[in-house]
């Protein structure tokens, strides 16, 4: 990660890694098949580092808002060190083809354990949530986690004041949406929106199979 | 143009640009202050050409669907021709700070043009909408468009095949979120959702101040 926030990701090579780390070339092939695997292996750990910064606000909360609004705010806690060297890898992973985008295949494992948080966050509250929505809901809360990303990425206010408001505006937003989610008439178009991601953004697709085929006593 | 597609953005100096049109460094400031205002001048000109490739279907459909569609089909094939730049330009513009983004104080006229487009769509549609959300509608309408560009940078499929089933199915999203504006339990969501974008995205705001002060018979 030093090397790099240092010469940024496109001019780091393998080689200069596995120089860093005090290991041969081939050993550090061993383990990363390439600079993409690096980053996937970033991505576990922001993740990982999310789920435990999200924990407090998950064991206290029962209001969706609160426990909304808590979760993005870890996530913003925990990316905070890496502002600088996401703003200049952004071009590598904004293109949803690239394995480095969050929505790519390569991402599944990183990006099924950040719908897992946003699920707990859901299942957790005491907001009412008709079945039907019970698996696309987290998704979609997901997607706008990455609305909130993207905002970030460029975000130069001090200490990343704008996205913390923003955080907090849009867990109140999809609060309300969940809320008007009682109301049957608006279900297919719900439905419909997650469609449409599903159906465009490639490794949504995989996502949505992956939920599916999870055994019921697992849900 | 040319240059811009060929060297890149960041690499093409005003000096080259102005030996190019023949004419003197002196005399290419004096029309523009910088690169970005040849930017602006695109954005302008890309407008123009796509409020006249909307024409046919704005002045031929009365349904809204087949006028969204239309006028996000028009803007595909009057883009077309600058997809590679798009893409390599892209970094400079999703930044909303930049003077680039199309969500900057400077892109005001090219975005305001650009909403009065999906304005008429929706004034000149048979669908009913509620006098409160006449003004917010629009801004939403160009923003999905917005999501729409994103996407079309990045899309590699042969004639942008992807982006125009995605305009299709993004128009009939939005057609169908119209159609449930007629609920008033929904509206307070859509001025909702508009107020976000409004208070996080800078130019946004301005666009917002210039509707609310357009005379009434203008509107």
């Amino acid at each position: 990660m030093r090397l790099f926030q240092e010469r940024g990701y496109d001019k780091t090579t393998m080689r200069a890694i596995a120089k860093e780390a005090g290991v041969s070339v081939g050993n550090a092939y061993y383990y990363f098949a390439g600079k993409e695997h690096l980053i996937q292996g970033f991505y576990d750990r922001i993740g990982a580092e999310h789920q435990t910064a999200a924990r407090a606000v998950l064991d206290r909360e029962t209001d969706l808002h609160a426990r909304l609004a808590g979760v993005l705010q870890a996530w913003l806690d925990v990316a905070e060190p890496y502002h600088e060297f996401a703003a200049q890898f952004f071009k590598n992973a904004a293109d949803p083809d690239s394995p480095l985008s969050p929505f790519s295949a390569e991402s599944e494992h990183a990006r099924e354990a950040s719908i897992a948080i946003h699920r707990e966050a859901l299942a957790g509250s005491k907001a009412k949530v008709p079945d039907e929505l019970a698996d696309v809901l987290p998704e979609l809360m997901w997607l706008s986690q990455m609305g909130l990303v993207l905002y970030w990425v460029f975000d130069r206010s001090p200490a990343r004041e704008r996205s913390r408001r923003l955080a907090d505006r849009g867990a109140r937003l999809t609060t309300r949406g969940v809320s008007l989610a009682r109301f049957r008439v608006l279900r297919p178009l719900v439905h419909e929106v997650h469609e449409l991601f599903t159906d465009f953004l490639p490794g949504m697709a995989q996502t949505a199979v992956a939920v599916r085929k999870r055994p019921e006593d697992d849900r």
